[in-house]
């Protein structure tokens, strides 16, 4: 075929749509942005990891079952192997969620301001997107979400980029009176210490998503995990890739987690540094801070374009919205504790 | 919600969906089903992959453009970076050429037999999957193809299960008369030697798909790349999911290409020995042997149960098939010199 043009060759939806925009990182930036733990591993914890490179069959295919590290995770999160499944980020799982559940003449729902990653696999899966906004105070109405009567619900629990967690009433509402799947994303589970995974038997709709990119420090290899009941988890494992997870990323994920207390160790660490951030921006004028749950704060800022300028300016990066009613917005990543100081340096100085 | 079953809350399609199955392998046994190449990497190059590791940032998202690992892909095959997208094996490719153009009400058509990720992702994306059979002689009946007017048609080039290289002139009549993508799976490219690469941007619904999985033995490692004209790449970049590629496994990529021509020798060997095993095979009654333009051998076997018995009492794995008309069939890799003399003797000994 010569004549068509290559456009017409993709669906209309997938030539309308906009994928998620992410920028380069400069040399010496301070990535504040993407809620990333500032902890990078020990150079013994990166021994052990060269150590699992010497035995990898680097030409075989991995366990597709992914049994041992699937065990592994069980024993963390104090569920069985057959209620998991992994994922090459959690990203993966969302739309192997959707792909399963949703789709064209299907509904998704989600409160907004949410994690983005909802529309964007949802308008790509075809399925008809609706948001909620929250209420003034960032709280979730219940009500309005099961309106919608969607097919898949999300939840982020805690809310990114509001960072606070929703009132266990109002999801449990949401969980029992949906039709659909609930899907409770626990990506910052770690630092809010709050999860409805113990009750995925008590609810067949229930799904829980976690990560391995936040308080595990491990955004670099791509892996997430999901939660619920085992004839749900039988179900949405055949919408997955089979050998979805890298058989190298499997040894460190194994490491990883055989040294969970050390890393974990960080999640303390970072808890304690966004306390101490908040109480300092709390003294600046103009600025207003709202409570976390998570690694990250949500700063609403009079003069907004003068902050941003001078964090540009100081090679700081966060993260400004471009949703309506956003504009004066930015989430801030807790970092370390040099980087911080930092960034609070330049908002005194400028407000 | 209590009352509802599990299964009921993902689409009909999926409840009826079969995975893709594969079955744990066992210590001590000779894997010739999966088409990986038997050739693990040396102790340098293992040496040179745990060097990235000590620079790695694990705690921060990859780049989620790929630069570096695009130029040097981009090297390798003779196009710019622009044409290039990376996948998380193809798998994670073909389900994204299925999301940008087919899907429900959409049509998708392939020869019979071959590689059955296109019928499974096919089936899961809720595209109407058509099959032709191939001729007695296992050449593509172009005609037939096109009347079925697919929205999107795969091509394994060579072919996988039967080995053989498809008629360039049925594949270009395909390629100019169809209205749909076309999507060239050159997965055993080293092995054949034959491309259609060059053409992309002659044609603009021609897409090819390489791996890393076979030639480059990177099966554990899940990574491969998609060829296709500029315009066209843009748009099927927005059906992946950003940070697809863990940023170690880009890190891997890049010292494999750079030691390309090493472990690409591998590539002669197992010619050599295929040439060897087609020798040996055509000396053993009851055993067709199919020509191969990969790193693998079809037989047509008559006593084909009494063969399969001996391979599984020798822990000697080859790949049989449940469709219709292949019962008799086996499919065996070329495995390493020791490998492939068991088989052999296995056979021998029973025919």
């Amino acid at each position: 075929m010569k004549k068509k043009k290559a456009r017409e060759l993709v669906k209309e939806r997938i030539r309308k749509f906009s994928p998620y925009e992410v920028s380069h990182i400069d040399e010496g930036e301070i990535k504040l942005d993407a809620q990333e733990n500032p902890y990078a591993f020990s150079r013994e914890l990166k021994e052990e990891i060269k150590g699992t490179i010497t035995d990898l069959s680097f030409n075989r295919y991995p366990d597709p079952s992914y049994r041992e590290l699937k065990n592994m995770i069980s024993a963390y999160c104090g569920l069985k192997s057959s209620n998991i499944l992994v994922g090459n980020g959690s990203d993966e799982l969302i739309l192997a969620l959707l792909i399963a559940s949703a789709g064209e003449g299907k509904t998704v729902a989600a409160p907004s301001p949410t994690f983005s990653m909802y529309r964007i696999l949802s308008e790509l899966t075809g399925s008809a997107y609706r948001e909620v906004p929250l209420e003034k105070d960032f709280s979730l109405n219940s009500g309005k979400m099961l309106d919608l009567k969607a097919d898949v619900t999300f939840i982020a629990y805690p809310n990114n980029p509001t960072g606070n967690c929703f009132s266990e009433e109002e999801i449990e509402k949401i969980i029992v009176a949906s039709g659909g799947l609930v899907v409770l994303d626990e990506a910052y589970y770690e630092f809010s210490g709050k999860s409805f995974a113990s009750r995925i038997d008590e609810y067949c709709n229930l799904v829980v998503l976690r990560t391995f990119s936040k308080a595990f420090a491990l955004a670099g290899i791509r892996a997430g995990y999901l939660l619920c009941n085992e004839d749900l988890a039988h179900q949405l494992r055949k919408a997955q890739l089979p050998y979805n997870i890298s058989a190298l990323n499997e040894e460190i994920l194994k490491v990883i987690l055989s040294k969970k207390r050390d890393i974990l160790g960080t999640v303390e660490l970072l808890i304690d540094s966004r306390e101490k951030m908040e109480e300092k921006l709390k003294k600046i004028q103009g600025i207003k801070v709202y409570p976390s749950d998570a690694n990250f704060i949500l700063l609403k800022i009079d003069r907004i374009d003068d902050v941003i300028k001078a964090l540009e300016k100081n090679k700081i990066r966060v993260r400004r919205f471009s949703e309506r009613g956003l504009n004066n917005y930015l989430r801030v990543t807790v970092g370390a504790e040099k980087e911080n100081r930092k960034f609070l340096r330049t908002l005194e100085e400028i407000l």
